[in-house]
This record gives structure tokens, C-alpha cells and sequence, in this order.
């Protein structure tokens, strides 16, 4: 058995033989190998740096007495930094795990998208988390940035953690249990140790004592980083982490403490590494500079011999993408494609494109051997200018045909526009496919961008990740595309399991062949297929999988492997007991598994997993359920720990937990959203039964964000509150009330359905609104870091639900709210968060397929969405109705003609027109008919027999009479006949 | 090349597959790896344990800023542990060098007595250094304490220090120069740092928050200990440490502090210790607990074949026993075996014994191979009570006959000292040798004990190092001692590197032959000859070792060897710009080299060193000559720092230093020193040259402690002030006395040549006395760690050197220097320690070879020893001289008759016989001649009168007179001659 001290060794080693240096562990406590020095400084600058070392990382706020299975105050890091990008370091990282001695070809190893950052350190990097049959067993990350500085070049950071892998390698279930060393377990060597940091994190340590601590230590790095010593400086700074670390555990950091200690450690962090930076440039930098890697020239073009259409293919081969940047990628690729070719003279059949997680590839048919010849006329000079009265060439022509590089004798006459110029012409040789190509597909390379991107070893790129190798093919020719460093080839490379991973393609005919037959999946919809029957061939005939609930998820998979092999694991089912969110949660979210479901629904102890490439079904599988075994067991904790908390406990520790900076605690927003659902509520006159429910549920509200299950899976909360309220004898309405303030947790979720759950609900989201629209302001372009713009559809959705909300202004809401925040909410911004609110409404109703002329008629009533909602089902009933229309026709009509600030008033006495005095009459009939706030429909009833009398009215009379008194008078009816709508529709909006 | 980091890999991996665990450097700062929990915690209670790690370790004392070769402030340490000692942990050591690719039968390879203690860790063992090639690369330490604690099993630590080991195997000469890691050299990775952490130890760290630091340090231990959790009561131990480290380095540390960090800090490592050791208790030892070896049992000895005397060899095996105590051993060798075959009845010849610093061996000839049989005769009771009247046996009888296992019938009947007893006589036959000896044998094994003993795997046996095998041989008999553990057999150990180290010896005859020719030189005397015949034959003919001079070194270098092989090395000349007593004393006291000088004495760049057995001379010579040069180079670059430095700055540095907790700092004891001279000197009346000097030299004196060179060189205290004082030109005279105040250094020294010299010197020691028997006592026993014996014979010495000092009191300047110290030092303690000073005089002037006699006769002088010469040398003449033997005896003999507390006056007018009235006169005209403070001779000459009358004074009159008057006055004239010589000598005490 490999001991883990031998795990350790060889790692060790095999980064050793990469050329790695071997350092010690920082002797300071740190939370991560990264920020040791040999990580946190020597990424910075440019000189080049290959480490490997073992790196107890101290977490304190992990301790659990040794207790839990796979949860550590301390756990052992192993970290490797290669400084630059070495551009191999997956397949040297899948090295590292051959020397464990495991068969990588044999298990499912993926590099799933897992992005890292630090904002205390100014750090942040792209990258994956490397599963081993579904289990985490490594972080790895391409650094961009560190001490709020941009790394140049870029590191590549390999995590492994330790325990685990060794717990999977070994088969154990409690960490204790990992073999050590030959005869000793883990737990026989660090148990002791493990119980007593535990319960000095947890229990023991003086918070004054620490408080004292860091900040003596802050103070101490602020005199290094003065004496320009970043070195001791980085010390201390690692010492004040710790300090802060203890702190939190204890529970005795307060919010206000941490925005100033993260403010405070994010200012360090950035002076330790611009020290850090003019030391070793000060030093001349002892390590050397490395050097970016050289542009890549790009090979000749053998004549062509043949002149027949030839397919193209391109692909661009890169390091895992996440699912959705493959996706626009692709369909990014299909655009430029398409616009390149265009931009050439080549004719072209179709162009296909595909995407996988390591690969987009564009295939266009039938693209010509050569661009036509053409002949290219250059204008000069007007035949008048360029020859003087004798018909001497002037010094303007001489000037002109000097630029063509041609004889002035050589210059054509020819007319343009109908004058005659001087021009040159020129034949202009169109240029065969490879070279056309080379040049019109580079800039497709360039081109690409993700939603977030990253840079690599390459001098000019940034993508979503590293992009490795370009194929570029015109039937047999390599089309010699070169981008920066990168020259496109005709190798293509396989899965990295493969025998033989990099190959030769020798036709674009044949690539798409040769891939499949070497199980690369390279279109979407193909592997979609492949995972849903696949899936439902395993659970076939007692289970199935839910493919429409599940399509995000499948989507998801489609784009983690190429070639997906499902597979079915089983669980115990003992964790049935367990509620079904948790298991779904953990099946989903954490290992992306299909959860199986008998045909009634009910979950069944099973999963599929998808695997990539050919593997050991068996051992992948029961990998597999060794790590679910582990989640399962792990949530099974929680669950029990949080349900031996009452819900108060849970609720008080929300204090421990920040909003943000300036909005305090989740505390103190749950206290916010409990005032806020009783403000709303008050007019609303609730019965006895849900003002009961409302009350008391209110001081729960989100009480489970302090239990440890959802501390785990946040998105589990709402499921929780459910849950724990019920088990702690909570009435049923309150448990519900509980679980619906979190609802709609995303688009499409249903919405709250009782009234009391819709009111915490939209006090939540007016919260939130409220709160971070005058702190951090409402989201613009892609980020959107509080989901503020859930929180608005979120607000509306509920509010369309509850008729009983229909009176319920969110404008009022939203002003109630702001009194409530710890923040000031100025009117501006108030009115900007309505503003959100009704684009956010218009949108909604757009996507839901209402015409936009409606929309915008009912969106005066943005505030009240469910009145705008009735308005829009009136509507739909009346766009056909005579009297409507006319109505609307008239009203607008009216506003055409009434200048901006007509009143509605006009003295009667002043008509004359017999016309114009019965369309008087008729308003003053109509208008005492109307009963106050009248539905669209009363008022088409009443407002509809004004119609006639305005058609009358705009036969008879001219309205700009002469005489200003009696002009007055008609511009006053009409300004009438045009306000008697208002308030219900923007009836300018309609278009009839 | 083999890198650093290559090294910490092979040394692991050779570890681990001892069996040991490998784990993390401690996670705080630490000055060495014992203060890892994997060594200070592991090594308490009777778990097992085997655990080798690496250990930055910090010391901020050393931080050099990287300039120095061989000094940082980070070093890395590889620490081993192995418990319980395994018994061949040296052997083991020795397979981790070759596993480091050294060659340890070509290099020279010695374990050089070391032993180490921390008391503020309550920890202690005993053990070596071990040398390679003259360099130390190890300290290994048989744990015998931590905490206070007694260690049950013993541990072996072996630390490697591995800068060290790199620059010799890497033949660099400035640690920057290791190459680290391929292409990456230690200066390149590390070198930045070292600079930075020393410019933070040395000038930036804030003292102030260093303080409060370790002050919240040792309240956050004290309340972990109060917690019962000895884990972070360790760490926060280990923080504690490291601070006052810290603020040490930033010279901030008083006396005072100091005294309190130690007590406090060995309080707590108590206290961690105890609770750990009962919390391992409570959790049943999880690593189980180490059984200690069984008991030996001896082989049965087969029957004797032939009768012939053969000889006995008994060989006790050890690991490198110290010198000094191996030549103990071999003493107390010879007289226990003697006495123990005296025991016995066995005939044998002459006992010869020799020891090595691996073995103590005792040679007996001709041991005869029986004891003879003989008859013993048991008493029993009277014959008077054995039989009644009747002659029937009596109950007596009966009882005694049945004690004695015979019949009553089978008694005889014996005189005993004239009186009939009844007797069972019974034949004693003689035992065989084998089975004699080994009962007789045992003992002497079990008696060995060392001036300071330890304990290792052995269940009872104790002594100065391990004692690992017994050879016990008569003739081809193995005799089978068996003690504890171990059992004698007939193999014996030859050097560790001989190609088969363990052989089978046939024959006691054969033995010493046998280990002769494997190289051993078991006699201590031969192997001086060697050592002494092989040098000078290298050094010949342009060079000579003083062999008189180097006596002391040559006696270690010859217990340090098992078979000498002196090589010859050389040092670059440009060195011999040093003071000489600089080279001499790196190479004597740390190399153990002999030093090389021309016919004149002058030193040559040579050396002498003597390897052990058979090695690569060239590569050893190379290595110690690497070994010597990084040694010069450290001290000249201590010299040239020291130098750059003026004498007052060295002599402010003095206040960091500390004397003892009580009697403050090296610089209050300098005060209290030059305080002290001047007061010796005011009565002297000093020429004005002297009183001059003096006064300069005073506030100077011991300046030099705060050189850098002496604290490394302790014993170039003195030189170095001369040589400094001189270089920051101070008068010759001045740097003389400053020179002379450390004069004598030991027994057989030169004292000071100077009057200014010797009174800082007397000064000097006179001050220690009194201080130090104030407080912590005058030495009793062998220990003396303040050396205060040296330091009562340099008063005497100086005193004695110095006709100058002969009116100067001892005890007079022991009052002055009481009333100096910041203890009080009452009347008694002052009385002990002129007690003290008298029979270190008394001892010296045996030692010198003055008849007993004589030397007690002057003893009342003993405070002004220069005086008791005087007479010495006075008795010394007179010693033939009749007058002087009568005047002698005359006193004697009226002593002898008076009573003590008789007078020495009389009624003259009372006397009445002739004698006596003409001894009276005589005694009168005596008396007004004799001056005040007669010498020896003048007395003598004057006194001589009385000889003549005190005979016939004798003869002719009976003293004890009956009439009281007549018999008073008898004694008074008596007393009077008893008390004529009265002061100038102890009269009773000569032998005539």
C-alpha cells in the first residue's frame, strides 16, 4: 500500500525530476501552500521559478475535534508552481499521478472549470479542479494576478490535497484511518494534535489575546513593508492572516472587522509585492528573466497541383473550457468563419462548426483551390488635370503613375461617375486557398474572447483558457495559419489517455473521421445523445432520469467530456433518509451525477455519471461512489449537527456573517427583511391566520444560512429552513413561510405560495435592491457578483403571483426598504432601482411573447406588476374591439394635435360647431360615467361612445380655428378626450 | 553533483526505510528541530517512536545579513528520532553518509564527545559530534530528560546539519555556493531572505512589539496548560521562545529578563510535559508501549577437557566513550578485576588492562582452569548443648543438623577458640574458570560508572556512553558474564569500516593478536607513540610539534583513535596574519589538530591531524584542510569586524552578557572588578607608571567578552584584548594588564608579569569568589561549573608571583570584593571561602613537593601565600639547622606540657630553681631582641639562645610542683617559649 508519507516522496521526486527546487513548509501557519513564500512572492516579476513542496495548510475554522471524516484543521497541501507556463503542465501534472502509481487511462480523470481568488491577496487565476473518478483531488490554476499585481509571466499552480487522495487511493472512509507510514495511521500520528488545534480554534484561544495579536502583527509588516523589507513584511502579514483566522473561529470577528482587517491584509499584500518586485530588480534579478516565447513563422505553401474544391478544417485546440464559454465559443467561431471567407474571393460550400471541451473546429465544404482572377482599376487624376492644353502628361499625373510604379504612358482614360479620370488598371491574380486561408483564419484565433479570460505562455493570447495547437487543412495542404506563437499543423491530438495521443491528419476529408474513430465526440447534439440514452439505457427498466428537470445539468456534462461514457453508481439507501435536495444537491452541484428516479418520481439510491473516454467502468464507478459515499456522509453530519440546533441558535450566528462591508451582517439583513415584510404587510389587511404565520417566522427569516449544511450548500437554503423549522416544531406554515423567502431561487422557480412567504420574499429582494443599488450600485454589463438582477425578477415574479399583493406599489416597497438600510438611499437612486425594476419587467413580459407596443402601454404600472399583467390580459381581449380601438385611436389621435402642455380644460361657451358641442356633451357624459380607477375594459364600455363624436368631431370642425379663444376652447376638448386614458394605458405605446 | 535537496530526499528515504515516520517542519518558528513536537512531546512517556524530518531552524543570534560563509540565521537541520534506542544507532548513522554517497571507510569518520543540555527545556543527553573529515555534520544525543522528565525508554537524536555537510561534499566555500537544486544555487534561492530576516533580527524588528509578543506568547501557553492541552501550550512555548530570541538578537535582553524568560519558560516545558505525558496515559499510548529487552540468559559451559592455566581477556565494548573517562574506566578496570578474581580461588597471573575510546579490556594470565577443592568447616552449638547428659543429640542439635541437611549422626565434634563445638565439615569443590569468572566478572561490568552517566536500551545498566558487547574468553572458553541485557560471547568489534567489523575470536591467547592486526592499537601507550612518532616523522624536517606543549592534546588525540593515522595538512599562509593563539586554538580546541612551528618555534601553515584507521589520505587531508580554512576564515572575519571596533563599544556589549542571574552582568561584574583593583591598590603606594596604567586599563578590563571572536573562542579572552587594545592604541602597558587580567588561564599558566596585570587579575578571581559562594555556593564534588577552584588558585598564584602583594590580605581582599557585590555575603561564607583558599594552597604546595610538615606549619598564612613561600623556603634551610631544631622543639615540648589556655605570663618571683630562673632570663633577653614580624632566620637566630636554657631547664626541674604558685609560674614561663614563635608558624605541625 502507498503509505501517505510515500505519497508525499513521490511527488516530491517526480516534481524534483521536472526540474522543480524542493522547499520547506512556510514556519509560519498559513491557510494554503500558496502563500508561502515560494509561491506568493516568487510569482511575481520576471524570473523564472519551478517549485514543489508540502505545505500543512492551517484552517481553523475546518477544525472538528478530528470528528469529521474528511474535514481537517490542518491538511496537507502539496504545491507546485512552474514559473513560466511550461504549456504542458496538464500532461506533467498526469505524469505526477502515474508516478502515485495510478492508471490514468484507467480512471476518469477531468479537469472541471474551477476559478480561484483571494481578495485579501490581490490574487486571483483561472483554472480547474482536477476530478479523479468525481473526487477533488487537485486545484490547478493559471495566476494572473497577485498583491494586486499582473503576473507576467504566468504561473501555473498545482494543488494536490493530500488526505484525500490518499483516502481514495487507500480506500479508507475517515482520514484517521489513512495508512501514515508503514504500521501507523494518520490518526495514531496526528489525532492527538488534531483534538487539542481543534479545540483551541473552537474553543480555547483568548480572543483578546489574539486580537492583540494581529495586531501587533500588522502593525510589524506595515515597519517592514516602511523599512522596504518585504521578506519579513510577507512574514507578518501570514501571522495576521493566522491571527485573523483564529479570530473568526472563535466567532469573534464582527463585520466591521473584517472589511477593515481585509482592507488592511489586501494593502499589505500589494505593498509586500511591489517591494518584493523592485528588490529583485534591484538585485538584478539573481534567477535570470525568462523569456516569452518567440512568434511563430509560418511555413511555405507548396504549389498547388490540383485545382479541385477542397474541404477546410480548422481547429482550435485548447485546455478544458467550462461548458458555457465552449458554447459561445463555437458559435463565435461559426460568425468569424463565416465572415472571414467572406472577405475572400474563395467560393465556399456550407461551414459546420463543433465544440468540445478541448477543441472548436470549423469545417467548410467545397472551398475553391484558387480566388478568381480580377482586374483592379486605380483612378487618377480627371483627364482634364492630367493633361495640360498641348496633352503633355502633368506634374498631378506624373505624381499618379510614379505611386501606380507605372509609365505615364501607361495610364488608361476611362469615365467615372461621367467624368473621364485617368486610371491605371491592374490584373489582380487571385491567390490559391492555403495562403487566402492562412491569412483570413488568423484573426479567428485572435479573436476569440471569453466572458472571462486569461493569459498563458503565450506572448500575445488571452482566451478562457490556454489554446495549445491549431490544425488547419485544405484538403491534403496544411494551411499554415500562424498566431502569435502558434502555428497551425496537421496534428491533432486525441484524449490524453490515448496510445497515442498527438496524430497526423492527412486529409480535411478524413479529420472528422479519424477523431470519431478515436471516440472524440466533436459535436454537442451527438454527445447530448449519447449521455441521455446512455443514461436511460443504465437505469432502464426501474428507474429513469428526469432528462427535462435535469437539461441544464446534461447540457453541463455534454460539454465536461468528449467522449462520454455514462456509467451507474449506486449509494446507500440509508441516505434516503436524508431530504432529497441535499442528495440532489450534492448529486448535482458537486459531481454533476444524474440523479435516478423510479416512475413515480421518487429518488431511487442510484446515479450516472458520465465519464470521459474508455476507462475502468468498475473501478471508475466504485471511485465514484466512494466520494458520494463521502459527500453523503459529510452532508449526514451536518444535517444531524444542524438539527441539534434549534433555530434561534442557528439565527444568532448570523451575525458572524457578513453582507457587505457597508449593509452589516446577514443578521442584520434578516432583521431588515422581518421590518420590511411587516411594513408591507400592514395596508394589506392579512387574515388572522398568515399575520400569525408572519409573525412569527419573520425573526427566523434565514436562520438557516447559520446552519453548516447550507454554510456547505447555499443552495440549499429555503430547503433547510424547511426542514429544520418543521423538526424543531415549528407550525407547518411557518416552516413554509421560511422556506419561500427564498423563492424564486432562479428563473423558471416557482414563486412563493403563500402570502406570508410571498412578503419575506419581496422583502428580501426590495432589500437587497435597496441596500446594494446606494452601496455598490445596480449591475451593469456582465457582472453581477450579488445577483441583483435576480433579485428584480425575483421581486416581480412574486408580486405577478399574488393578486392580494396587486395593490402593493414596489416603488413604495422599495422606499420603505431604504429607510431600513444602515446606508442612506437617495432619491436618485431610488428612482434608478424602479427604473431597473420596469426594464427588468419589460423584459420578462417581452420573453413571454406579449406584443412590445402593449408592454410599453402597461409599463406606467411597472410598480404594480400584477396590474400590468391584467391590463395586458385586457388587452389581448379588446386589441380586436371596435369600440377599443377607436378609443385608442381617438386618444391618440387627440395627443397628436394637442401641443405638450395643454390642459385638459376649456370653456364650453366658446364652442360653436354644433360637432364640437355634442363631443362636449359626450365627454361630460363620459367623464361622470367613469368611476374612479376604472378597468380597461369599464372604460372601453364607457370611453367607446366617444368614438363617434370624434369621428364627427375631426370631420367638422377645423380645429386651429382663427380666433385664439374658440382654438383654445377645441385644443381644451381634445386635451380632455386625451387625458381620459391616463393613468390606465401609455396609449401613445399602441400601435393599432 | 549531489544538490541539497537531493541530500534531505536521500536522508529521508534512507530514514524511512529504517522505520521512521517522516513529517513537517514545526509550523512556527523554531531554533533547532528538537523543539518540533515530533521530537520534545514524542519523546516523553513509553510510546515508540521513529520519526526523521527537516527543520529550518532559526537562530536570529546568528544572522550574518549572509556575509558570513558559515553562519544564517535559517539553517536546515535533518532530524532524527529514534525510540526506544535501538542499539546500533551509530551503525545506522553510518548507512545514512554512504546513503549520502560518502564513502565512510576512505573519509575519517569520529564520534567526538558532546553532550547537550537546554534548561529552559529541563532537557539533557548525552552523546557526540561527529566529525567528517574534521568537520562536524552532526550532533547525535542519547535523550536522557525533557520537561523535567526522565526519559523511559531512551532516545537517540541525530541531527545533521546540512549547510555543512553540502559545503563539504560540494567543495564550497561560502554556503551561498551550495548548489541547491540543479542550475540553482543556495545564495539564488535563499539568499534574499537571509539578508532580509538578518536585517530584520539585527537592526528592524520593533523591540517594544517583540516584547508584548512574547509576553502574550507565555500567557496564551500558561492558559493552554491550565486548559490541559499540552499541543498549543507547546506551540505557544515554541512562540515564546522564538520572540525572546528575537529581542536577544536585537540586544534587549537584561539579566534580569533573561533569568525570568528562562524560569519561566522551563516552568512551562515542565508543565506541557507532565500534561502531555498523562494525556498520552489517558489515551492508553495509541502507538502502544516499548517493551524494554529481556534479560540475558547465560549459555551453559561445557565441561572442562583440560586442566592447563590459560589466559583470560574480558573486553567491554562501548560506543566512543570521552576520553577522560575512557582513561577512568581502564583505572577502575584494573583494580576490579583484581579484586574480583581475589574473590575467587582461581590462581592467575598478572592483570594488564588498556581501553580505546570503544573498549576497556583486562588481560589476565594464566588463570588457572579450577579454584581448588577445599574443606569448609560449619559451626553449630556448643557440644555442651548439642548433646544432654545422656549424650543424647538436643533440640540444638537437631535444628542446626537440619539447617546444615545432614543426619545428627554426621556431626563432629571441634574446638573453636578452646571451646568443643559440634561442626559439619563438608567438601567445597573448586569451580571451573569459565563458570568462576563469569559470576566474578558480572560486577565489574555493572560497577563501571562515569564522572556523568547515562541511560540507553539497556534495562539497568548505566554508564559514561553504551556499553554494546562483552567478550569474555579464557583460553578457547567463552566465559559467560551475563549483565542485563547482555551476554559475553567471543566476538569482538573491530573498526566500524574494516571490511568484516564483527569477528569470531578463537582463543583468549590470540585475541590481542587478532585485533592488533585488524589495526587496533588497544594500548594507550602505543598509540601516544604512534600519534607522536607519526607527526613528527610528517612534520620532518623543516617543522617540529612541541610534544611537551601539546601534552594535553596528545593525550586526547590518543583516546579519541583507535588506530592513529596522523596525516599532514596545510592552511594558506595568508592566515598567519592571525594572532597566533587564535590558529593554535581553532586548531587545538576545535580541531584537535597539532599545530607545527620551525626550530624557532615560529608556527608554519601546517598541521597535524590523526584520522582513525585506514582511510583516503588525500581526501581526508583535503576535507580538514576545507575544514581549517572555513574556520580561519570565520575568525578573521570576526577579527577584522572586532577590530573595526573600539574597545569601549566592545566593553558597552558586556551589558548583554550575563555573569549569573543573581550577580548581574559581564559589565557589573567588570565594574566591580576594576572597583576592586583600585581598592587592592591604595595601599600598595603603586609607582606612578603602574597607578597609571592601571587607571586606564580598569574601565577597559574584560572588554574583549564582547569581541566576536571570543564569543566563539572563549578562550582567547585576554589574548584578543591585547591584540585589540593595542590595535585601537592603548599604551603597551595598558593592553598588558588587559591582557594579564585573565592570567593564569589554568593550572601550570604563566600568572600576570605585571603589578597592574596582577591586581586586575587578583581582582578579577577574588570578586568570583565571593560573589559565587555567596550565592550559589562554593563547589562541592566534582562539578564546578564556575570554575572557582581555577579561580582560588590564580589568587594564590598571583599572589605568589608578586613579592609586590605580599603585604595584600587575601581575606582582607575577599572583604573589600564582598562589599562589592549585589548580595550580600555574610561573615560565615566569607570565613568558608579563606577556608577554601587555604587548602587549595595547602594542596598546590603538596603538589609542589614541600614536606607535609612544613606546608601545614604555614598554613596560617594562607592569606598571603607569598609569605608561607617565604617561610617554606626559610624552613627549607633551617630545616638541618640545630639552632632551628631546638628552638622547634623547644616549643613544641612547651606545648606539649602546658594546658591549653595557659597564659604566657608568670611571677618571676616565684621561680625559685636555677634553671629556671636562668631560662627566665634567657626568655627575657630574648624577647626584647626579638623585632615585631621577625623573619624565620632571624627568630631562629635570636631564639637558638634559648635552646641551651629550656634543656637544663627540663632536666633539672619537675614542672608540676606541688605548691600552686611555683606550678603557675612554671607553666607561664613554658607558655611564654610556646607562644615566642607564635604567628610565624603553626609550630606543633613540624615533624623534627
Amino acid at each position: 500500500m502507498l503509505t501517505m508519507q510515500e505519497a508525499l516522496q513521490r511527488l516530491i521526486e517526480y516534481w524534483t525530476r521536472q526540474g522543480c527546487l524542493t522547499v520547506q513548509p512556510m514556519n509560519t501557519e498559513v491557510g494554503a501552500g500558496t502563500l508561502n513564500p515560494a509561491t506568493f512572492l516568487r510569482v511575481l516579476g520576471p524570473e523564472p521559478w519551478r517549485v514543489a513542496y508540502v505545505e500543512p495548510s492551517v484552517r481553523p475554522d475546518d477544525s472538528r475535534y478530528g470528528e469529521n471524516p474528511n474535514r481537517l484543521q490542518t491538511h496537507t497541501q502539496l504545491q507546485v508552481i512552474l514559473k513560466p507556463d511550461p504549456g504542458d503542465a496538464q500532461e506533467l501534472y498526469l505524469g505526477s499521478l502515474a508516478a502515485l502509481g495510478i492508471d490514468v487511462a484507467a480512471h476518469d480523470v477531468r479537469f472541471v472549470e474551477d476559478n480561484w481568488a483571494s481578495p485579501a491577496l490581490g490574487a486571483w487565476g483561472l483554472g480547474w479542479e482536477v476530478w479523479l473518478d468525481g473526487l477533488e483531488i487537485t486545484q490547478f490554476t493559471y495566476f494572473q494576478q497577485a498583491g494586486g499585481l499582473d503576473l507576467d509571466p504566468v504561473s501555473v499552480e498545482i494543488t494536490y490535497g493530500i488526505e484525500r487522495i490518499l483516502m481514495a487511493l487507500q480506500e479508507v472512509r475517515h482520514f484517521k484511518d489513512i495508512t501514515y507510514a508503514p504500521g501507523i495511521s494518520y490518526g495514531e500520528a496526528f489525532g492527538q494534535a488534531e483534538y487539542e488545534m481543534s479545540r483551541y480554534y473552537l474553543d480555547d484561544a483568548d480572543v483578546a489575546a489574539n486580537r492583540r495579536l494581529l495586531d501587533e502583527y500588522a502593525a510589524e509588516a506595515q515597519r517592514m513593508v516602511d523599512a522596504g523589507l518585504p521578506v519579513p513584511a510577507h512574514t507578518y502579514v501570514l501571522k495576521s492572516s493566522h491571527a485573523f483566522n483564529v479570530l473568526d473561529a472563535r466567532g469573534a470577528v464582527s463585520t466591521a472587522d473584517r472589511a477593515a482587517e481585509f482592507a488592511r491584509m489586501r494593502r499589505l499584500a500589494g505593498d509586500v509585492a511591489r517591494l518584493w518586485v523592485a528588490r529583485r530588480a534591484a538585485l538584478d534579478h539573481p534567477l535570470g528573466v525568462s523569456a516569452p516565447r518567440a512568434p511563430a513563422s509560418p511555413s511555405p505553401v507548396p504549389e498547388l497541383t490540383d485545382n479541385r474544391a477542397r474541404t477546410l478544417v480548422f481547429e482550435i485546440g485548447t485546455e478544458e473550457m467550462p461548458p458555457a464559454e465552449a458554447r459561445a465559443a463555437c458559435a463565435y467561431l461559426r460568425r468569424a468563419v463565416a465572415e472571414r471567407l467572406a472577405a475572400t474571393r474563395l467560393t465556399h460550400g456550407e461551414v459546420r462548426v463543433a465544440a468540445t471541451p478541448r477543441r472548436l473546429i470549423a469545417t467548410v465544404a467545397d472551398v475553391a483551390a484558387r480566388e478568381p482572377d480580377q482586374v483592379v482599376t486605380v483612378r487618377g487624376p480627371r483627364a482634364s488635370a492630367a493633361y495640360d492644353a498641348a496633352g503633355t502628361p502633368t506634374a498631378a499625373l506624373a505624381g499618379f503613375a510614379r505611386a501606380q510604379g507605372v509609365a505615364t504612358e501607361a495610364v488608361e482614360t476611362a469615365e467615372v461617375n461621367g467624368v473621364p479620370h485617368v486610371v491605371v488598371r491592374r490584373d489582380d491574380a487571385g491567390g490559391a486557398a492555403p495562403t487566402v486561408l492562412a491569412t483570413a483564419l488568423a484573426p479567428v484565433v485572435t479573436g476569440l474572447r471569453g466572458a472571462r479570460n486569461m493569459r498563458w505562455n503565450d506572448p500575445q493570447l488571452s482566451f478562457t483558457r490556454p489554446i495549445r495547437w491549431l490544425l488547419a487543412l485544405w484538403g491534403e495542404q496544411v494551411v499554415p495559419v500562424t498566431v502569435s506563437a502558434l502555428t497551425a499543423g496537421r496534428h491533432t491530438r486525441l484524449l490524453r489517455t490515448a496510445a497515442e495521443p498527438v496524430v497526423a491528419v492527412p486529409t480535411a476529408e478524413e479529420f472528422a473521421e479519424l477523431i470519431a474513430v478515436n471516440g472524440i465526440v466533436a459535436d454537442a447534439e451527438d454527445r447530448r445523445d449519447l449521455v441521455v440514452t446512455g443514461a436511460q439505457d443504465l437505469v432502464y427498466p426501474d428507474g429513469r432520469v428526469d432528462v427535462t428537470a435535469e437539461g441544464n445539468l446534461i447540457d453541463q456534462i455534454t460539454y465536461l467530456v468528449e467522449q462520454p461514457t455514462p456509467l451507474l453508481g449506486a449509494f446507500d439507501e440509508a441516505h434516503l433518509e436524508l431530504p432529497e435536495a441535499v442528495l440532489t444537491t450534492v448529486m448535482r452541484k458537486h459531481q454533476r451525477y444524474l440523479p435516478v428516479r423510479d416512475p413515480d418520481g421518487v429518488l431511487l439510491p442510484r446515479f450516472v455519471t458520465v465519464a470521459n473516454g474508455p476507462v475502468d467502468v468498475d473501478r471508475v464507478r466504485a471511485g465514484n461512489e466512494a466520494v458520494l459515499r463521502a459527500r453523503f456522509a459529510d452532508a449526514a453530519f451536518f444535517y444531524a449537527a444542524d438539527r441539534r440546533a434549534d433555530p434561534a441558535t442557528l439565527r444568532a450566528r448570523l451575525a458572524r456573517l457578513t453582507f457587505t462591508d457597508r449593509l452589516g451582517s446577514m443578521a442584520d439583513r434578516a432583521d431588515r427583511i422581518a421590518a420590511l415584510a411587516a411594513a408591507l404587510a400592514a395596508p394589506l389587511g392579512l387574515s388572522p391566520a398568515d399575520a400569525a404565520t408572519l409573525r412569527r417566522a419573520a425573526p427566523l427569516v434565514k436562520f438557516d444560512l447559520g446552519a453548516q449544511l447550507v454554510t456547505e450548500m447555499t443552495s440549499l437554503a429555503g430547503e433547510m429552513a424547511r426542514d429544520y423549522a418543521r423538526h424543531a416544531g415549528e407550525p407547518r406554515d411557518v416552516a413554509t413561510a421560511l422556506y419561500e423567502v427564498e423563492l424564486p431561487r432562479h428563473a423558471g422557480d416557482a414563486p412563493p405560495r403563500t402570502l406570508p412567504g410571498a412578503l419575506l420574499s419581496l422583502a428580501d429582494r426590495l432589500d437587497l435592491l435597496a441596500g446594494l443599488a446606494a452601496t455598490v450600485g445596480l449591475p451593469t454589463g456582465s457582472s453581477d457578483p450579488f445577483a441583483v438582477r435576480r433579485a428584480a425578477l425575483g421581486a416581480l415574479a412574486v408580486h405577478r403571483a399574488h393578486p392580494a399583493l396587486g395593490a402593493l406599489s414596489l416603488t413604495v416597497g422599495l422606499a420603505e426598504a431604504a429607510t431600513l438600510q444602515p446606508v442612506e438611499v437617495p432619491d436618485p437612486v431610488r428612482r434608478d432601482v424602479a427604473d431597473f425594476l420596469a426594464r427588468r419587467l419589460e423584459q420578462v413580459l417581452t420573453e413571454e411573447g406579449h406584443p412590445v407596443d402593449r408592454i410599453r402601454a402597461v409599463l406606467p404600472h411597472a410598480d404594480r406588476p400584477s396590474r400590468a399583467d391584467h391590463l395586458l390580459s385586457e388587452l389581448a381581449t379588446l386589441a380586436d374591439d371596435e369600440s377599443f380601438r377607436g378609443v385608442a385611436a381617438a386618444i391618440q389621435r387627440a395627443r397628436r394635435i394637442v401641443p405638450d402642455g395643454t390642459a385638459a380644460a376649456y370653456d364650453p361657451g366658446a364652442l360653436t360647431e354644433p360637432a364640437e358641442v355634442a363631443l362636449h356633451e359626450a365627454v361630460v357624459a363620459v367623464r361622470s360615467e367613469l368611476g374612479p380607477d376604472p378597468d380597461l375594459t369599464g372604460f372601453t364600455r364607457v370611453a367607446g361612445r366617444l368614438v363617434a363624436p370624434v369621428d364627427t368631431f375631426f370631420t367638422d370642425v377645423f380645429v386651429m380655428a382663427e380666433d385664439p379663444a374658440l382654438r383654445a376652447a377645441r385644443l381644451g376638448l381634445l386635451a380632455t378626450i386625451r387625458d381620459l386614458g391616463a393613468g390606465l394605458l401609455d396609449w401613445p405605446q399602441l400601435r393599432l
